[in-house]
């Protein structure tokens, strides 16, 4: 019912060439422990602007710290009129606040690296990541935003990850 | 973050006149094992028509068998017009499928009794019951389904109750 | 392009039991030199409630003295639900400040007497009258704000009938 | 009432540097004889986008010949996020289908001539123009498609002009 998938594979990383809306870069590793809802928007999609990022806004604005809402510029047509330089003036007409980062655009085609890896099939695309980091739900077009809070609810309630071995060492749980 | 307050003390349960949509009564103890909504609502209340019972009907089309959505009628002002007859032909047109039942008017005053023993503010309010039958959640006015989502999400989460001893009778688990 | 029809015949009059927010009844022989829109609808039709008297009470609001807006209780359905005391606290909730006519049940069917003569197809219908009283719009279900506003606009622009003799007796023009 | 003022002088014309969606520059002069609804917006503008633009698109699908819908770009700030090339993708991207202006660049500020010309405070704004070529309405910000609608309907009910003497020469009136 929820949408959740079970947690099987590590989910890859996103490639992002820049960043708005943050000092530094974020990748998953970084976000463990929280529920993270990756929101990939195209800013000349008419969809993305009426639906995807008003939820994207109103979860950044009303669910607190232990879930990180994330945007992602995943251009894959009219390259030249979503430059970066485009994008920062909607980031800010929008008043969009949450961390944006611009997928990074591939050497041999029109999709942009992260659009692909995660085989996204257009915009708007949500994906939510639990705790862990593993990909969980994966959704392109409108979502009911009764349905992504339940998702996201359940995500809450799973218990932290261990703090476990990674990458060739094992660091010692915090009390 | 979620609005869910801790359970504390057994909710006390509907008093309901009538029901429509059902075979028979409904009460909390009926209900053990599942999420509960309950929607009160005046069908003559502009909220209620174009909020709340709006989110009841995605509740009960979307959210499955774990969840039951309960409509409660709670009548506290121009009562001669919102009848139960008129309550029917209501529930017919606006395409209302969950059970509703008429909160059971007062002797004493134009409070009906469910309204007044949960201490309900007003029309719409959405309660929250969790698996146990504990009220987890009260809220008066337009609720945003984002965070409904989220609050329901998070009672599903919760473990069954045991089965346990009540009402002086203990009863052999269920394999 | 408009959906003015041409004046032909003079429309009949509606057929009003009682009345609702206003001291007396009024006919369309009154309302000469006024466009009449005149919004047919049921208290429980979803259509009418979140479409037709939302924009009756735009042109209420907005319109001034130069139209008047007419509602009209035109129960075809459900007649023990929607009766005139449900109506007016129906009125009262939903802040209707216009004038609101029952609409007189037929003695021998379902449909009312002024539904009836003008060949309604149901509820919401609008119905605009030119200020000479002719029928000159007939629409049913939802309309765009947008063309109900240019056919006032039309018929607004079209001018005053001469004060001409009628039933028997010919008024001196007024200075 | 409707918010149109008397004409006066002759409106200016636009400064147009470079048209979408038409095969040759528009003047006022050559829509002589229509009412014309000037939209002026920005495309990274979010009023312009949920109301302006789709109010502008209900007109042009649903008003006729005799209604002429341009749209004006109006940069004034985050000029190099919104050139031509982003416009273009927009036009595409959003559907719209009527004739889209540029307005030229000041040569010494950040609002565009024709902007400056017509005194506009910002985007959206809408002109509606009668069929002699006066400007008879302006408005900033949101407005009430029934009220637009209202406007066009008295300025489509006015008489078109008579073929005068204008630039020096007389045409003969066309039988």
């Amino acid at each position: 019912m929820l949408g959740l998938t079970p947690a099987v594979d590590r989910a890859p990383d996103w490639d992002v060439e820049q960043w708005l809306n943050t000092d530094g870069p974020i990748d998953l590793a970084g976000l463990r422990g929280r529920v993270v809802a990756l929101h990939a928007f195209q800013m000349l999609c008419p969809g993305c602007v009426s639906d995807g990022l008003v939820l994207a806004r109103e979860m950044h604005a009303s669910l607190g710290d232990e879930v990180a809402v994330i945007g992602l510029h995943t251009v894959f047509e009219h390259h030249q009129a979503m430059t970066p330089v485009s994008l920062a003036a909607f980031v800010h007409e929008y008043r969009i606040e949450f961390p944006v980062g611009v997928d990074r655009p591939s050497r041999t085609g029109a999709i942009p690296n992260t659009m692909a890896r995660y085989q996204m099939r257009g915009t708007p695309s949500m994906l939510l990541f639990d705790r862990a980091g593993d990909l969980r739900a994966h959704r392109f077009g409108r979502v009911s935003p009764l349905m992504v809070g339940v998702a996201v609810g359940t995500l809450l309630a799973e218990p932290e990850p261990e703090p476990g071995c990674a990458d060739g060492a094992c660091p010692i749980p915090q009390a």
